[in-house]
């Protein structure tokens, strides 16, 4: 059942890359490496950082040939792509909570502390589309005002509190999936955001290179 | 035969890194670290990737100061290279090739499956360019629309298939070599290039996010 | 003592992150992550590449805790740090020797190479300030022209001289951090800078995909 959700949830991510290159102008090439990182970099970091070699993916050629189709298939029809938008944020809802769970789940089986659990899931939520921005030259979103690195803080303490508690473990599941989603899709539809820090500084050191950038 | 051409190539593509870094105005460390981590990044990112501990060039200390040297050297020469321009054509089309049939070589000695090693070819020829451009703060150039990665993947098919059909090994890098040189040379002779995807969008999310970079 | 030294250190490098991310506007988690990547990132570097499983601070929460607390403590007392401007600055110092060393000795552990142990050590020394600067979307400082990751390449050369020598160890992380808060407090209050190579072309390949960058 995960597993289905999961392989949604990749096709989902990998045509998110893909529009993230096209709006850089990349070639086919390009998209379909950005749309492979994007689903499957968050799970990639997460591996190389825990030491669990082969990185998953690399034991499953079929997560590969599907990012990658996925990725060119929405060079063609990112115009129609418009009217999914909706179907779009559950799917990515559905793989936020589900690469969350994925997450926590790798590292317990490695043995790592609870807070090392936690930090699993989170970069196997996010980091895939960390690595996006990154390669196309921009500040990863989901460090500014959005609430989506949070929905996966909740829910790796969600299922986490109820897996210590012996709940039985579809319905720990079904209970996270359903607190993730619907605090994702309340937060996209009231516009929730974290607090926010702006800072601006004129005597800080930083500041000089901060300009040669420009 | 292969390592002589992986020492001309990591020069190479040292001194195409310095360059970079040099039109970021980075000091004489910047300039080192950046022509090291084009000439090498590729090959540790493949070897992080696929768990093969120790990193190749951490056993062979004479890459770090071939690359080093090469780029610092480069800080000196910039001005006379210009002349040069078809000369590093060649060399980097020749490391592209030889990356790429080392990255696969590497990958089918520790048992991946094909479209791994494929892969880990791709990664070894492009991701040395991919870093460097991200940390100059730019979008990678291999991702944009030269016929570039593209050479990589399909050097890494034909490698692949001459191997399966085993074909004498000398036989076949000549082979790979020729193809891979050929192919890119005339893709920067004719100004080949694969289909560009252009995506722009008023109503996606994310477009906010944007604008917070600007 | 050292550790003592590496608490406060990582300390005053999540409040750098912290910073950097609120001059990108980043909400509280993006600041506790950046914080915590600018803190602990060079340590990750340095381990995945030496392949040094598990990652030191997975085995200490207490590193994770200390440096998303601090992150977090520096989005409300921001205002007031401007006055701590020195002490940050002399607590850096200590951070990058304190890195260094600890760097060195983790690849002298596993055996490597003399130059791939300097290289942990800058590697721990530079990186998390590398990877706060790329996720915050801006070209490294430390390639830039302040004496900084020179600091860490003589921290490095003179520690591992003193320790060939066979000199007490005390005596010599006595020596290593006097040599290296004097260069970088030298170099800061007299502008020290190395040499910076500056490269302008019109007609290298790569200038027409800068273009599309913009």
């Amino acid at each position: 059942m995960l597993n289905y959700i999961f392989m949604i949830a990749i096709t989902a991510e990998a045509m998110s890359g893909a529009l993230a290159a096209g709006r850089r102008n990349m070639d086919i090439f390009g998209v379909a490496l950005i749309a492979f990182i994007t689903a499957l970099g968050g799970g990639t970091v997460r591996d190389m950082l825990l030491g669990n070699f082969p990185v998953i993916w690399t034991q499953h050629p079929i997560y590969i040939y599907l990012t990658i189709s996925a990725g060119i298939l929405t060079m063609y029809i990112a115009r129609y792509m418009r009217h999914l938008h909706k179907l779009f944020l559950v799917t990515d809802a559905m793989g936020l909570v589900a690469f969350t769970v994925i997450g926590c789940n790798v590292a317990i089986d490695l043995n790592y502390p609870t807070v090392v659990v936690i930090m699993a899931g989170i970069t196997t939520g996010i980091f895939g589309g960390i690595l996006r921005d990154i390669m196309c030259n921009r500040t990863p979103m989901v460090l500014l005002k959005e609430l989506y690195a949070s929905v996966s803080l909740i829910v790796a303490l969600f299922y986490l509190s109820l897996r210590a508690l012996e709940i039985n473990h579809d319905l720990n599941l079904i209970a996270s999936f359903s607190l993730g989603l619907s605090l994702r899709l309340a937060a996209i539809r009231w516009s929730w955001s974290l607090p926010v820090f702006s800072y601006e500084d004129e005597h800080w050191r930083g500041e000089e290179s901060e300009k040669t950038d420009k």
